[in-house]
């Protein structure tokens, strides 16, 4: 496998050149030659369907375990156990908008991956890029397990095991372990581990820094060793249910009723009901769960002995378990949410739970209706801490610290920009369709084939995947 | 699946305009829209090895259920269930010699297909046409089900069921049902059904037709109607087997010592044993099947209740059941060798069973060592008629007739020919690899990985593939 031990190289040198100032180095965290050889145990899928305009480019890479739909490029890099949705790329002859200036598209937009490494790292497009509108690119970056990189256009970046970058375009910086930044801006910047950070220019600025000490038993990647911690675990511990459904060409479908979708790679286990417009993304992984009509189970979620009640949204990452929600709540990227036993956790309709945030009980608890929950809670006390009813957040106007979060700015402004992006998630995937309009992933994911890449067997090829050009 | 239908129209107006002065019409042997439905259900696979110079190129096909080896150009045809297997195609730089004239590659050869249809139609190269070194062309061509296109550029024909062109360049002629031509060329030419015909210019000339009457028992194919008699009917039966294995991304692995090679996609069944240097192809079928060393089964082949001691070759689409096969016996392609039962028939070593020979036994019958068997054989008074020793056959000079069978110039010719090429074919196989020389397929396919090409689920492009290109 010596073409891929070079290409780890070459992405080594891309990254660092760009991180040299910032002091860090990727090469620690990259994968030793016992890792690499899992890789070609694995392929590489290639979604087809008559709703994605389709062209796939992938050259002197390997793309062990990865998924992708959508135009997509990939040069010299490595894609390991990663799903790369493409089903919301801007399409030629749209417009979009950015600061009120209205942007046409002269191009099908595509995803461009270049000199990277990305891990079990989840990308997810709907960039608002302007420099770059009709190209969503991803370069000379390194990242980690249950990282996201969703609609962040990114470059010369490292992004730690179960880190989000979101709406953000990442330049030349460092982000944490189980940090989150959704800033629509980001260079030559070092995010600490645990610290959540959404800011709109002149409006508002929130953030929030977990303890260290909480954040270690939760989240941990010491450079050079590996990542753990109580919710890295619960991740790695359901893989192997994966690699099973992967190796079948046709995974089996589970029983789903019209306008729904549930992805024949998702895992569906115990007693589960999916109701009407419900989209189950691929990886998703339900045991024992209920979801109401339009919720949706984003890819890399777990849901797990809980009942949704609908128009749920669980992103990408997000873990439910023994939890009762109510209709209409949002629970944001690699949200950790664990009840003390069987519903041991009932959560009000209409609540946000903010991406990163980790609930982890030893007693029931209850959150009422409409409340914004960030940060670490583990019983009423840090709940009535670290939680704000809506309303009364909406109210904020200024300066406001509150345990380890501060904000500044309008609280009415965050909270809007928070329900409108929970309608128009709910609107995309197709929780609104009314059997004429509203159509979204629910209905439109329905069937989808795929093509799947293995990567050269043996020799010095081994691991390496062949250049590939897949189109309409 | 508007665009697939098109595409069948296209290719019946191209082979039609070529058969034109033929008086021959392909349009009944097309698929209904009741046969396209089913085409969905399958995928193509692509082979990738570090042994084989990869290049696939398809446009606007579909390639349900094929098989794709080496260098292979596919456009505007519809390849349903056929393995296309390219490795023997020449390398840039070797050379090869017609009539003794030395001719080098000045690239790598390429299998091109053009406006067909080819129904569960073996095409292997291994080809000698001097006008096109470096393509090997299929073109504007129809073929039904069990026909082998072998080593045999074609344009502008159509090849009946079970019928085989052998290293014989064809143009606008039609072969009929399990006819079988090795004449170097072939045009403008209606074979009638049941005619075997081997031709060298200038040295013999074979020919034997089958009795209508005895043929329709088991093949027959009226136009517009259904295929069928007991060798369509046999293999058809276990055409289920192979969907089940086809469908599963990393199939089962038996159990075969160093230096042999099974496909993962061959059928094995039973109490199978097989030794070094064997070379079992994809979609070949093993029930109770003895394989000694250096044996090799041709895909589309079926070794059923039966023990090839060793060195047997066993062609494209060949069957045996419930026999005894002496050391290095060719059973020719499609060839259907039946004995009364257990072991019923029992073939002395260095015979050789011509391609489309039926022997098809309510007794017991044993065929002495070093025969040469062609045509008929139902008892030992067929036996008499259709066979003569090997030794007798080569001292022929000039012209000869027994039964149905004719000769013209030299048996030693003709013999020698038959003698050259099994062992040719037990040496690219890997039968003679003493652990340092000798490589064949029996040891270059041991490793082996497949991208699988699906096609669009729904819409007018149902049925249809994308347009891809893969490469080294």
């Amino acid at each position: 496998m010596q073409k891929l031990k070079e290409l780890i190289k070459r992405i080594k040198e891309r990254a660092n050149i760009n991180l040299l100032h910032m002091d860090f180095d990727v090469g620690p965290y990259l994968p030793e030659e016992t890792t690499l050889e899992q890789i070609p145990k694995f392929c590489a899928l290639c979604g087809l369907s008559p709703h994605h305009p389709l062209h796939f480019q992938f050259s002197q890479s390997c793309l062990a375990g990865s998924y992708f739909l959508d135009r997509c490029v990939v040069l010299s890099s490595v894609i390991y156990k990663s799903d790369i949705r493409g089903d919301e790329l801007k399409r030629k002859g749209e417009t979009f908008k950015v600061d009120g200036v209205t942007i046409p598209m002269y191009e099908d937009e595509e995803i461009h991956i270049k000199d990277s490494f990305l891990a079990k790292t989840l990308v997810h497009n709907y960039s608002h890029e302007p420099n770059s509108p009709e190209t969503f690119y991803i370069h000379s970056t390194v990242s980690m397990p249950y990282a996201n990189i969703h609609g962040s256009p990114v470059t010369g970046s490292f992004l730690g095991v179960g880190s989000t970058i979101d709406l953000t375009t990442v330049q030349s910086s460092v982000v944490g372990e189980f940090s989150y930044v959704q800033t629509g801006e980001m260079g030559h910047h070092i995010l600490p581990p645990g610290r959540i950070w959404v800011a709109s220019h002149g409006n508002f600025d929130f953030k929030y820094s977990y303890d260290q000490k909480i954040l270690e038993q939760y989240v941990k990647h010491p450079p050079g060793g590996v990542a753990g911690g109580k919710i890295v675990d619960f991740a790695r511990q359901r893989e192997h249910d994966f690699e099973l459904v992967f190796e079948s060409l046709r995974a089996q479908s589970g029983q789903t009723p019209q306008r729904s979708a549930l992805s024949p790679y998702a895992i569906i286990k115990g007693d589960c009901h999916m109701d009407r417009n419900v989209f189950v993304a691929q990886r998703a992984y339900l045991e024992d769960a209920y979801l109401g009509p339009g919720a949706n189970a984003q890819e890399n979620c777990f849901i797990i002995q809980s009942h949704l009640e609908g128009e749920n949204v669980t992103a990408h990452g997000g873990k439910i378990i023994n939890a009762r929600m109510g209709r209409k709540i949002f629970v944001g990227f690699n949200s950790f949410i664990q009840g003390s036993d069987d519903q041991g956790l009932v959560v009000g309709k209409n609540s946000i739970i903010m991406p990163h945030t980790i609930i982890d009980l030893a007693a029931p608890l209850e959150i009422p209706e409409a409340t914004l929950v960030w940060g670490y809670v583990n019983n009423a006390e840090t709940l009535a801490q670290n939680s704000m009813p809506l309303e009364k957040f909406a109210q904020i106007n200024g300066d406001h610290q509150q345990g380890a979060m501060t904000f500044s700015g309008s609280g009415g402004s965050f909270v809007n920009a928070f329900k409108n992006r929970i309608d128009h998630i709910l609107e995309v995937n197709g929780a609104y369709f009314d059997g004429q309009s509203g159509l979204g992933h629910a209905q439109l994911s329905r069937d989808i084939s795929f093509n799947i890449i293995q990567p050269f067997p043996e020799g010095e090829l081994r691991g390496m995947y062949p250049n590939v050009d897949i189109r309409l």
